[in-house]
């Protein structure tokens, strides 16, 4: 812990307690962390003005690029604002307060101009009418008993329409017993988690670069998350450990944040593992639906239902706020997780259940997805061209696929980017800010952006797009 | 551990394993649960043919009544049959695993007659016109950002609805601020014994009667849960431990499952002792609306809103499969539920979440709550009457609220009524079942009924009362 000072309002000297740790890796977060909680907590009262970057930087011992981070992340996110010649001070209307903050895509507050944050896909274009469509008529034919205390996995009308569709679209072999509908990804992998940790798991292998919402949740489990090597063919699956009873979270249709594909070898490799060593492969299927140029690879887990888990989500697809989510799970596990989904909140809200398998069942999601893949195309088009246009010095990487694109930038200019993106109240990622504290990288972490092109509305897209060319090189 | 032998449908004689602990309480459970699970589980096919109690009970070293209990539940529930002349045998279209068997009001398979288990409401009384009515209003309505991930709170909207009619219907002091929407009770909960025992709570204090499913619950979040005194004035709050930081959880405006009220005395008592300890009152209101003679007693939290966190549901007054439910919670707790409720799912579902808020902003809910209560009113009565004509040695017990009654019986039949019940098809609960096992009552245990009177649908609801009156002494 170290204490240290800003100037208050009045301009009467503030103690503030931090409570960082000043040593070890992920000091940024522990700062940015330190920092929000004290602007959350009301211990930096809002218009405080706060020490520079160099000063605070000199007061804990730490570099002043860390701190410098530290307050542009908080200015993307609304806590603080900078603006030249006044400093950076706690904005006076704070994030309303509590959230998690570590959310995909979650939304910033009223003072952010564009949002180019990735996770979260265009919510006006949410299909509002074919939704009430889907609810009236789901509701209109639901058993009464669909409304009472139900089987943990979901209603069978979804279990059903998903393993349909789920081998239709994704080549996943799902039985619907083998279905446990879930809150979103996030509960999926909790339950997971737990139910590892139960069985005597105590560390699982992730990709090098990803969410730290999603290792965090492991964490809560009782994981220590162990990242593979990545090299120039990808996340390397040959490394994964031999030892019996392994697990392993993967993205092998779209590596988030890289934006490829696990290479073939790769996705061989890890079932090989698997198979071998009696290890089980998570599949975080985020956004399978949504690739551009071709058919997309198919689930990992159609090569063998019985060691991978498969994990899918609406979130991408039709929007988080449903809070819903699947897994197709190995027979082996479907009671225990299915259990765990019992005692953590008995099953999801039947409502939406139904309605998501007439949505199913009736074409709707086809003819949503359509029009959804046409969007998302027109703009990762849209930004390809206009940075070849705008910002020569910066190329788009991975594949035509997803919600987002990763800008590759010229060494060295990943955090000045972000900064200047935080003071135009442009929201967006820097690559660095999806790697693994324990990452252990052959060569130097490539300078990136991650953009989220599904976030904006249309009406708001290319403004967001005009702000993001004027601050890359 | 102990071995037992089950006839198999073709003759041959079938070792099962059934993991129970032959000493100790809670015995009937844990044969109950391992009879369940071997069906489940396969271990007891289809068809086969259970052991004479008698015989199973001298093999296991246990009393003869607790084996015929444990068919009697697993009858009731639908896993075994019971017919004279040909045995118990296990069901032939055993119910659909996985499920967890303690909800309440679990709907139970399709050999069942009667339902008259209690904790579940008139399902075919779920107002589905006006609740799409409200879903179409709400979803056309709701801004963008509504469908993105959001408070772990839940939607401002749904908490500033229930602030008013919480406030207006049972006198709770809430502020939308310190609101936490749930998935229901059993999530509520759970959420507050986790943050309570990273507090360093170790046990919390329950009324000696109440549903196993929550004191489960609390169980795994590390709590262990002890039952206060039970006297003719009910559950002693005076009885209370007076060392700092505990906890209690109570339903005082209609005990679960005795139903009556907490006594004047004994809610001040409670108050008093949070006030002096700086103790949490956790207030199960489930059925708070339900009130037939007069106003139901308001909540407790509106006396103390710092000492009490106030848990309401949508699962009484509307249905459970909504997975709704609301935390009213002091100031100082606010905080880490939300923070824990964004790390068991993020939020819940924002539509029905948006279209409870219109239901209750609308008067739709005051509405559909003026319907059930008269119908729910009107069985009651007919409960009532049905006795006195046919039953005159039972008698109606507690307040009329709520949706179940507790039929007192003469000393020493509760069980032979439960099994008579049984073999009726007819599922009724006796008061035994929901019993503390640490209780220490002071007197012998009364003999009751547990009759849900909200269960089945109206068509049903003669019938059942028929069926019930045929097996009452």
């Amino acid at each position: 812990m170290a204490e240290t000072w800003a100037t208050s309002p009045s301009g009467q000297a503030l103690g503030i307690d931090l409570h960082i740790e000043p040593t070890g890796s992920g000091l940024r977060r522990g700062l940015t962390d330190a920092l929000r909680d004290a602007v959350r907590g009301g211990r930096l009262a809002p218009g405080t003005r706060l020490p520079a970057s160099r000063t605070l930087a000199a007061d804990l011992g730490i570099a002043r690029n860390t701190v410098a981070d530290a307050y542009a992340d908080l200015v993307a996110e609304g806590w603080l604002t900078a603006r030249q010649g006044s400093g950076t001070r706690v904005a006076e209307r704070p994030v309303e307060a509590p959230r998690p903050v570590t959310a995909p895509g979650r939304r910033t507050p009223g003072t952010l101009l564009h949002d180019l944050h990735p996770g979260t896909p265009d919510l006006a274009s949410f299909p509002r009418a074919a939704w009430l469509k889907a609810a009236r008529r789901a509701l209109t034919e639901a058993p009464n008993d669909a409304l009472g205390y139900g089987d943990p996995r979901g209603r069978p009308e979804l279990r059903t329409a998903l393993a349909h569709y789920l081998a239709r679209a994704r080549g996943v072999h799902a039985h619907p017993d083998r279905i446990v509908v879930c809150a979103g990804f996030a509960q999926g992998l909790m339950l997971l988690g737990e139910v590892l940790r139960r069985r005597g798991l105590s560390d699982i292998a992730v990709e090098s670069y990803g969410l730290d919402a999603h290792w965090d949740i492991l964490a809560r489990a009782g994981l220590r998350t162990r990242p593979l090597p990545l090299d120039e063919r990808g996340t390397d699956t040959a490394a994964l450990e031999p030892r019996p009873g392994g697990a392993v979270l993967l993205t092998p249709a779209h590596q988030f944040p890289l934006g490829v594909p696990l290479h073939p070898d790769r996705r061989a490799a890890a079932v090989d593992w698997a198979r071998r060593t009696g290890g089980l492969i998570l599949e975080d299927d985020y956004d399978g639906e949504f690739r551009y140029d071709r058919q997309p690879v198919g689930a990992l887990q159609g090569l063998d239902p019985d060691r991978v888990a498969y994990l899918g989500t609406a979130s991408k697809s039709l929007a988080p706020g449903l809070r819903l989510g699947w897994l197709v799970l190995p027979a082996a596990l479907t009671d225990e997780v299915a259990a765990a989904k019992g005692d953590s909140d008995w099953s999801c809200g039947v409502l939406d259940q139904l309605t998501l398998a007439e949505f199913l069942r009736s074409g709707a999601y086809d003819r949503h997805l359509r029009g959804a893949r046409l969007r998302y195309r027109r703009r990762r088009d849209h930004l390809v061209a206009a940075l070849a246009e705008q910002a020569p010095a910066v190329r788009a990487t991975g594949i035509a696929a997803g919600l987002h694109a990763v800008l590759r930038l010229p060494p060295g200019t990943e955090q000045s980017v972000v900064r200047a993106a935080a003071w135009q109240r442009l929201r967006v990622a820097g690559l660095s800010s999806f790697r693994h504290e324990d990452t252990a990288h052959p060569a130097p972490a490539p300078d990136a952006l991650v953009v989220g092109y599904g976030t904006p509305p249309d009406h708001a897209w290319a403004g967001a797009l005009d702000a993001l060319c004027r601050v890359l090189p």
